[in-house]
């Protein structure tokens, strides 16, 4: 049984959501209401609310919108129950600095991965790192999470893939999950004929608006290979991230630290220093202490 | 003109901030709809909708309901909007472990001050120090932004207050202001009389329906004298908070910092003392390096 909705509720989320994840745009009302595809009049009501409630400020002379301080209260209060994450932006900084790729920080809430924090900008195409992005938690996406879940989770995860994974593939998933469990880190390989895909496949998603020809975009993804097992130190691998679980102290994992290299070319050796120094900054997050060399 | 508010909007934002400003409690749907004081299926169908996109999650045996992550991935969004506040975090705990006391740091958003970060929780009435609360900015609070603010803002200002200030209570204000700026903070006098209402007051602001009653003690506090000026070193203080504005490197004051000590008295000496290690914590915060004694 569905359960039922708000479309109201919806139609705020949209307007904070195209805001959070463009914070340094500046979009007025105009602007906004075309972008969401929403009535000038609705938007306008839901932004002087927001307004009124310190969530979104205009300028006072430019009149365009942006984030708010009771945003930043929301989001510091929601920390308190996620207390890794507090700990995660001087390490996603120094981690973005040493690599030059995007270091985020992701969180699992029920069928969704969320961004919920990112550092550096190098990368034009990782649309799919900015902070707010959700992706789907279903395969190929969420390995750290997927890999340590319980396995009634574990179940619920493979059967959200769509279209449904083949025996083939849940085997395939499986090995791949066991290596990456074993070793501390996964890879995701670059296919680079979606390379245009990610930006719109992350907007897709942060829209909560799954189009149909992004997901099996997804799927031919998932069936080309997608996680990168057995690494052969000298071969040259195309990888598009290296992501780490960020285990507590009760041994669950519910934030994981990714470093988006969407088109780096590494050998098997720069891969797995790379993906080190992302496993000591994970490491460091669950143990609660800023990450050393 | 009134602007035309959504009240769909307020409803997700009350069921928002009712989380966000009890982040340790579990509610159920029950008791959340009862507090708020909506029916159980408005309720129901926002927190659905709030789960769905990840801002509120629900617990997955006892069922009641937290915010979730895509709050903090807003939150964060904001924090680039207000980049000081960034640098705020481990410089409220260090003041908050050093004084005892409940270090907060506040944000102006138009006509409300948004207490955006908290550390600290030694006193039981300070309600007024939660994330997430606001408070009108208006006299006699806010003195960081009024005391800073440009002409027409600190007009504005001086106009919001209610019941509208007399010819002699603008003069003190007025000197207050310039006493406090040129020693760079400001101290409110703790009015023993008004004690059982902060966390009243402070839950009054945040559901943004001001009571009449409580805006006549604000009044009334306001009445009795509530910025101290002239500080005697050997005499004794019963202080309520010390705050201390960030100044941007452009000049503007967009947040303060603040050590709420409602009950605490203090010789002058003593009290100069805390509120050096307050100006200490803001200046460096403005100039974006952590807190060093």
């Amino acid at each position: 049984m569905p359960k039922p909705l708000s479309n109201p509720t919806m139609r705020v989320l949209q307007v904070m959501e195209y805001l959070a994840t463009r914070p340094s745009g500046t979009y007025g009302l105009s602007e906004l209401s075309r972008s969401i595809g929403m009535s000038k009049s609705t938007c306008l009501s839901i932004l002087n609310t927001l307004v009124d409630a310190g969530y979104v400020i205009q300028h006072p002379v430019q009149r365009y919108y942006s984030l708010g301080p009771a945003a930043i209260a929301v989001g510091q209060a929601a920390l308190t129950r996620f207390p890794d994450v507090t700990d995660v932006f001087p390490v996603l900084k120094k981690l973005a600095r040493e690599t030059n790729m995007t270091a985020t920080c992701e969180a699992l809430a029920g069928d969704q991965l969320v961004v919920v924090a990112s550092a550096g900008r190098g990368d034009p195409l990782s649309g799919i790192g900015r902070t707010g992005v959700r992706l789907p938690f279903s395969p190929p996406y969420g390995a750290p999470f997927g890999a340590t879940a319980e396995l009634e989770a574990f179940r619920d995860y493979l059967d959200r893939a769509d279209p449904p994974l083949s025996d083939d593939e849940v085997k395939r998933l499986v090995r791949s999950f066991e290596i990456g469990r074993q070793r501390g880190f996964f890879v995701g390989l670059d296919l680079p004929a979606d390379h245009p895909l990610h930006e719109k496949l992350a907007e897709a998603w942060t829209a909560r608006s799954p189009d149909r020809k992004l997901q099996s975009i997804v799927a031919a993804r998932r069936m080309a290979g997608y996680l990168l097992d057995d690494i052969d130190l000298a071969a040259i691998y195309a990888v598009s991230s290296i992501q780490a679980p960020v285990v507590s102290r009760g041994g669950t994992v519910e934030i994981a630290l990714a470093l988006l290299a969407f088109g780096w070319k590494a050998t098997g050796a720069q891969l797995i220093a790379t993906a080190h120094k992302l496993v000591a900054a994970a490491e460091a997050v669950a143990e609660g202490r800023p990450h050393r060399r």
